[in-house]
């Protein structure tokens, strides 16, 4: 008889995927704070749902901006799980969600399944998280300065325009990551095999140049921690979108809440080139 | 005073592109044949136009098959010229149009005014062609069987299924070349840092694996060239979305007809990793 033994990797990767479904079981039974080191090794996304007559603009806006806007799945209209977490209901898997009427903030929820009920049309993006790539620049000896510091990554508004698509426009957000003069070279070869999670930084050095008067006061996220001899390495921010939400006027809009992000069962590797 | 004489590099590059403007202004004025080796070094384009109705799910089925769809540009309804190659007409700029109607053709043209006249919410979506790799792989070294015997490449319906998006659904279509087994994996190496145009191969020798039963006898294109030790070696091909089109019963679109690519300004340089 032949022997149908899972393989030691086979196992591995099954237990990693159950602690995805177990982290999702746990958020929609009522835990509502940060995912950061939830279900390690699992990628991790932002959500942005529109309704169905905004989402070939939103989709071309993301086609036309990969870098701050890589979409790893796409949930159609009366869709609500994602293939990327099979049992998965976006709708209640998150931490906190955010309501957006008309471009402006007009709640936080800890479940959006009522939301939903009144917008069933919505179709939602998935979107890398630069969470990922920093398991890889950690592998790599790189310090992250944020996560030294228990802190959430700092974030700013540029004034670098995105291609506009539709009637969806927005400037670029990028997150900083403080990187050791010595180091910059491989945070950016290591991040480029990330193409599905922001991929290389967009700039090195020189803030003013995208637009950002004030390293210590981002818009997003908490004030950086910077060493003697580090150098400001700005990467393309899942935020991007949420701020073209904002710019846009889109009428609704359900996102993640920062720092409250969708649990797959896809192992980091899987988007590593 | 500053010399603003322009580098030797730039001299070349616009001198390439002009030949893009020239090509496209010839097509224009009623050259019909194959575009095949016009303006050498420039990207060539398939060209797929649908309602702005059909256009998300359209958008969708390549995001989700990126492969066989690699979405190089996308015009806005009422948009004619894309940004790959400014002062362009799509609706006059390639040789040969196929017009469809509920997944049926109907009628080929030699300039489509009329049809976006009829028409003019048209979403139109520039695919990459694998014309930009070939070039990559000839300076390689590595024969191209079709194009020694003055003959256009075989491609071949597959029995694999894309990834369906909404209305839209198809089977993979491939493109074969017969590569000599020692330069194979060089092939593959090569194609793979090209994927704005297909990247690399899917699937390396055993064609009834992909449900193609006769190589001898391929759905588009000219009958293949096998010389003695050539592996079979399947790349994804652009004609995918043309046959999702067929398959799904979209109620109208445009597609540029075999061989009749649109010829952008872009050098290929452009979409090589």
């Amino acid at each position: 008889m032949m022997s149908t033994q899972p393989t030691a990797a086979t196992t591995a990767l099954e237990t990693m995927r159950a602690a995805g479904t177990k982290s999702r079981t746990r958020i929609r039974d009522g835990f509502s704070g940060p995912t950061s080191g939830m279900a390690p090794g699992l990628v991790q996304a932002n959500l942005i749902s529109v309704p169905a007559e905004w989402a070939f603009d939103v989709l071309l806006f993301t086609q036309r901006n990969p870098k701050p806007c890589p979409v790893i799945d796409v949930l159609e209209p009366g869709q609500v799980e994602s293939v990327l977490a099979p049992g998965s209901d976006i709708r209640s898997d998150i931490p906190g969600y955010r309501i957006w009427e008309d471009g402006q903030l007009t709640g936080e929820v800890a479940d959006a399944t009522q939301a939903w009920a009144d917008h069933p049309d919505l179709v939602s993006f998935l979107i890398g998280c630069s969470f990922t790539f920093e398991n890889g620049l950690t592998e790599a000896g790189i310090p992250i300065r944020h996560q030294d510091a228990d802190r959430n990554v700092p974030m700013y508004r540029t004034s670098t325009a995105c291609a506009p698509a539709g009637r969806v426009k927005g400037n670029l957000v990028v997150s900083m990551r403080p990187i050791p003069a010595s180091q910059v070279a491989e945070a950016v070869r290591i991040t480029d095999r990330f193409p599905a999670v922001h991929g290389a930084p967009v700039h090195i050095g020189e803030p003013a140049q995208l637009g950002i008067t004030d390293l210590s006061a981002p818009d997003f996220g908490d004030a950086p921690v910077i060493e003697d001899g580090d150098i400001p390495v700005f990467w393309a921010c899942g935020v991007t979108p949420q701020a073209a939400i904002q710019a846009s006027g889109v009428p609704f809009a359900i996102t993640h809440s920062p720092g409250k992000m969708f649990i797959t069962d896809e192992p980091e590797d899987t988007f590593r080139q």
